[in-house]
């Protein structure tokens, strides 16, 4: 229900303030036919408690929202256990907000925007909002919105963070470029998206990282439920929803066989499609090959194929623009599950034809249907499921948990991936889910294998 | 785009009026967030040429409407390929549109209401109506709205249908109720479900059809694809737009598995469910082991399982009760891809909680959720493709042309299949969409195998 | 572990002797390495009671063969489960036996030889002769062997058969041609194989048919079991035997998508092949697309596949040579599972690599790998599974019981499908073997559905 | 063709000899049915040179290997490719041959055994024998031939090895213990398998690794090829040839959901079983919940389950005998990918009832069907692909060269793994096979990404 998206700062001490950018919710339904063409930050909500500080679609959604998280809840057991775990008292309401609440209980303040600019859910925010969160975001944001929501969380008066969650690094950036010197009291960064957390590498790289980073991106639970798993659901949700097309017998042309274009290729070619994959690096090419699809540069299928699914950054608008000047066939779809692919160009005309479906045509008249003007997909036209969410705002407040506790000198001011250990209590807390019953090693077996009985039970190399 | 769920009645020869119950089209986006709460019915609407022989939700939506249908046209390559090669000179404007224009080309005059009180797409609907249709029919009707727009459609002074195409059967039945003279002048029904084709066969059973009737519902298109593929993909679609579950690692049992079960089962089995299959037919059942799923009683898994799928009109109160009655998990989901389900109950309470999503409540405080209040998930929480929508009209429009056309004799008051040649034109027509090159017989191999070059292919029973 | 295949004649009345061709066991591992060369016509062998009448490889690999025949038993569940509700009270011994038994038991006497030259596992052939059945079949009988082992199975001095049990028409065509009289008193043949049974379509439908066969071929769990299931399997491990590949990534034709096709289609797509489908029958064209194959011409494809599956009779000489001509790559790999494809003409030259395994090279050197000499690769070069064994000829003994014991006139000369309701039984006696347990319909339900509540369930044109 | 599993030692350069432990084929047919009873040790053969330092099982069934290897080049794209790169101008005679040839090219001398008992393809050992490689090994050794072939690589005279190529550790565990000074002139260890590997990392905590050893079992490639794609073929095909069974409707218990578990539960949920998990690794177990199979305890499932595949090496003895002791149905069977489960006990019996089928008998007379007497399945009873074999064999030839190569001090006392770029460059060698198009950086591209357009591709911690 909740996104898998956000960016925020989490104050983690007691007593001090924290500034937070927060989830944005994907809904259920990812059509929103409201009426109201005023902007949020033209008007003046409060909440019921007459708290102003917040900026969202309608705060009069909040108790819908309320019921969204209601039905959050039961897929959310991990975050209830952990709860429990800590002995914490008060139920849990739902997904983000029972991360928040979470932190919350250990004494952090957030304050939060969104990472996406149709990603977020209105009556969660609103539900958010009139619950006391500070919270920036509605779904359907301007570039320039989204800018502005994502100062309104940083930049408050009398309030520093000492902890950032981030996703996709927009938020870093903005600290890094607009507000150098919070770095000085900032404990860490928890970044979970592929783009962020190679920012922060390139930061490390260049000497420039002034905080130690934790990358949960690349934890396994993270990359196989945010990526393989989630994009094997989101990538039929996210077509269906805009286009109602068939799947069976569809040619599609995925470019990009990591964790993201497998999912997506399984899950099509399971309901009838068939798939072409592109790919730069010999191994995920081979891995595409023995998983039965046909490993292809671009230019020779794009006359041909119904859809096409980025699952990389590599399709830069030049590479499209080659390709897709060869488009004769009206009506060919195309699908962006990256950030860096642009068709706002001078001479292409954009033409809405639904919510997140345009028409984008060339010069010549060839068009392509381009799905959420070309943003991610997964989260703009599909819902990230709850238990996805489960995992990674877990992982989240283990890392952030982690970092915000560790003695001195533990961390540097380097990238780190989240300890195994950490890793493997992430996925047994969501086992008990599925009623899966994992085998215990006997003594005599971990003595055996040369293993504690509790885990780390891989390598660090182990691929899984 | 359009429903394959419709009940009209069609006036063949030119000159002739026609009743026409007719599409109810699923929306794209299964919610309708219109807060308008007035009911049609009290509602005076007239379309742009002051027509008002029609009922839908908002003449205002048919712009909208229209667009839906443009982006429709590109998925009905039959119907197209039908009209041109009939030598209509028309445009093809949409799904059932395009039907209706096809058969209003050839001469019919059409009504129509719809079949599934949630299956409307309004501003489709609001579309036709416009264009100067008899519709009558919104998306969320009550049981009471639904037979009155029935009767809207056929009770009109001065108007005598001469052929009905039926979904369910609920019109036929409602004219042989209500209006039974009118049949001395209808030359056929082609009626497309499995419920209504049942009953066709009851009445012919019982001596009491007084009409020759077309079974399109068997069909080998119609079968595999309103059923097969067509539910292999809905139900994902429903489920996921409902209830934004993850289907990996969910246990599901499918009550039933014929064609819509299989294709049920299939997906979720693909998308990492763990499926149980109850059936009654042996030889079914033997292909749900052979195909890997479990045979088991609904009793034996109903406490373990977290959603329960019907395809099957066999699960009846009283079984559904006696197995929901064990329920200990809140939060089980409950599908019903078939209409005898009823737990409108005294003893049973229902919360509403979003759009199609209702809990319903035992005495003792176990619950379920319900999609759709029961009713077909696939026709209500998700849309039925274009496609197939194609597959389904085409298959229509030619079994309305040849019952319409045959020579007096040819067919009886009795239930017939759609002649195998028939399938097989409808099969070709839409091969062209996917780039799919049939290989064509020469005279020798012909020859050797006894057959036309042209088809029948196969012996009528062939299973494919 | 005992062959589909079988051609034989049963006499069913007690007293009365019974000519029986009859299986021939594919051999669990298929390469025989015995260096004797003597034909089995040259050497005089006799079993332990001093019996001569059978002509087997090796009358001394019969302790080998029981002790396989031993195995099967525990795949048999059904002819099992047949014995003892008819009240047998020895044990079943195995497979095809076990079918002769309970013929036995009912009074037949049998003779048989074998349908394919590469189908019959000598130690099974062995045993058999051993047990005294007069058997006349071993693997790697040339054309020659094949007809002189049926005649010897038909022409015996003093014996009169008055059933046929065949599959694929050759026993029953040697009779038409050789022995027209024998016919007087066979009350009837049960044909299983698709050629068999289009051959009897044809003599029925030229009026020349002279006794009421059975089709056993079409029964549902006949069709789906020796076809779809079984060649799903099979296809891997015929390919898996003879060639060592690996399935990932390679590029396969499939010619024909009927059950063979789709059960060959699935296998290979499942195992990371890409698989490209060719089809006259538009319907089975269309399904393949639906199920993700791309349907295609030969031609389009030939140059790039690495495997060529045949799984119809349309691939002639003429197409193949034709195609095959293009040919540039070596080391394609060609699979017939049909018998019509011969590639023994003057210009090609052979080589065999392995057993079973020949270079089919052409005058310009192109050459291709030629599986099982272009015979049926499911039973040249894999195992049929005895489950599906042991359905077949649960089916066959029902058909050859219905056909002796129906009352005068209920079978006229023509050729019939197996009643429903047989078809259900045999199905339903085969689902403890899977621990499958079966819904039973309530009175009421029944009553609902205007059914019986023991079947049959489906109307007969029911497609499953 | 021929055997992953080997053991060798390389001395890599000119003028030194080098003793080689060399693979075993296992062979295209499982079952050798030769009548030959005689140990190859007590044999005198000599080739055709006049050479005797190897031992075989039949030197004069070279010529028939010889073809074998033939057959296998068309499989080993990328050993060519290596070789032609390296402008070597002999012809590939095939697989492991092909890298013996190409060490050999290098002035490398080989001596080579068998890694496992039944993995030898006695034919092809022959052909090496036949062409002067100094080879022992047969199918079918006992575990003092093992032993005896081992030493007889190892221990001769004027001879001695730099470099150690091991399959298992074995090997590596004979020098340690029988000729620990042979390490001193030893420059590392190429180990391809788990437990070989794991005992180096053992050897390497206890200070005991006294050469650099290369980890080649852990790079993608080997991971990949050897483990899950390999098996998700191989169980099939060893199921098959040793039961004949039929997959559909079969329930099965995997223990173990690491690669190995992964291939063989995709391919036998493919083929309609029904697959339940047991696991100790919580990760691994929300990865078998996420793919559809259900996490069980053994105990659990162990009365209803027909397969027992043990994919790990924590099924010992006790767990084993504690939970078949539960067993109830003869013929359960029992398959094991790992060599640690043993049945040989004084209370058990065993009857062998084909070629590695033997049954294990309780004292109650409970039975199991045992495959390969518990040793590997996959390398017992089935074919490594040639395809799979060539991307071990390049990747171990790549990592010998590098060792032998590497400048003083790049590797000390400790075990690596591969570096990446070979690893990529393994893969990539092997992608024309698929006729596989890779699609290149510009060099715009490889700067947004910071990547260098030949790669690596990917950091350290990918897990593909």
């Amino acid at each position: 229900m909740l996104s898998s998206k956000k960016k925020y700062i989490v104050n983690g001490s007691s007593g001090i303030k924290a500034q937070v950018f927060y989830p944005v919710f994907p809904a259920a339904s990812y059509t929103d036919s409201s009426d109201d063409e005023t902007s949020p930050r033209d008007k003046q909500q409060k909440n019921s408690k007459g708290n102003s500080d917040f900026c969202v679609k309608n705060i009069k959604q909040a108790e819908f929202g309320r019921r969204e998280i209601e039905i959050a809840e039961q897929e959310m057991p991990a975050l209830m256990a952990l709860r429990k775990r800590a002995q914490g008292e008060k139920p849990l309401a739902g997904a983000k907000i029972v991360l928040m609440e979470t932190l919350g209980a250990l004494g952090a303040q957030c304050r939060w925007a969104a990472c996406n600019i149709y990603s977020t859910l209105n009556e969660v925010a609103a539900a958010l909002a009139e619950s006391g969160f500070p919270v920036f975001a509605w779904k359907g944001e301007s570039e320039d919105d989204f800018w502005w929501c994502i100062d309104r969380c940083v930049n408050v008066e009398g309030w520093q963070p000492n902890m950032i969650l981030d996703d996709g690094g927009d938020l870093t950036h903005w600290i890094y470029k607009k507000y150098p010197n919070m770095f000085k009291k900032i404990k860490g960064i928890v970044e979970e998206s592929v783009t962020g957390v190679h920012r922060l590498y390139q930061l490390s790289k260049a000497g420039k990282l002034c905080v130690p980073a934790m990358n949960v991106n690349d934890s396994v639970t993270k990359q196989k439920f945010d990526n393989l798993y989630c994009c094997r659901e989101s990538i039929l949700d996210g077509l269906k929803r805009t286009t109602d097309m068939m799947f069976g017998g569809k040619q599609v042309v995925v470019c990009g066989y990591g964790e993201v274009g497998k999912g997506c290729c399984a899950a099509l070619k399971a309901m009838g499609s068939i798939v072409y994959v592109t790919e730069i690096d010999p191994i995920c090419a081979l891995q595409a090959c023995m998983d039965g699809f046909r490993l292809v540069k671009l230019n020779e299928v794009i006359r041909q194929v119904d859809i096409v699914i980025t699952c990389t950054v590599l399709i830069t608008k030049a590479r499209l623009e080659q390709n897709f000047s060869w488009l004769e066939k009206v009506g060919k779809v195309a699908v962006f599950i990256s950030k860096e692919a642009s068709l706002r160009t001078p001479e292409l005309t954009w033409e809405r034809v639904r919510s997140q479906v345009d028409h984008v045509i060339w010069p010549d008249g060839k068009r392509i249907v381009l799905l959420a003007e070309g943003r991610l997909l997964n989260l703009s036209c599909s819902t990230v499921p709850t238990f996805v969410l489960s995992i990674t705002a877990t992982t989240q407040a283990l890392a952030l948990i982690e970092l915000y506790n560790a003695p001195e000198g533990r961390y540097k001011q380097d990238v780190y991936l989240l300890p195994k250990k950490m890793d493997e209590y992430v996925a047994s807390l969501h086992l008990p889910t599925f009623d899966a019953h994992l085998t215990e090693l006997t003594d005599e077996q971990a003595k055996y294998l040369g293993l504690n009985k509790n885990g780390p039970f891989k390598p660090n190399y182990y691929r899984y």
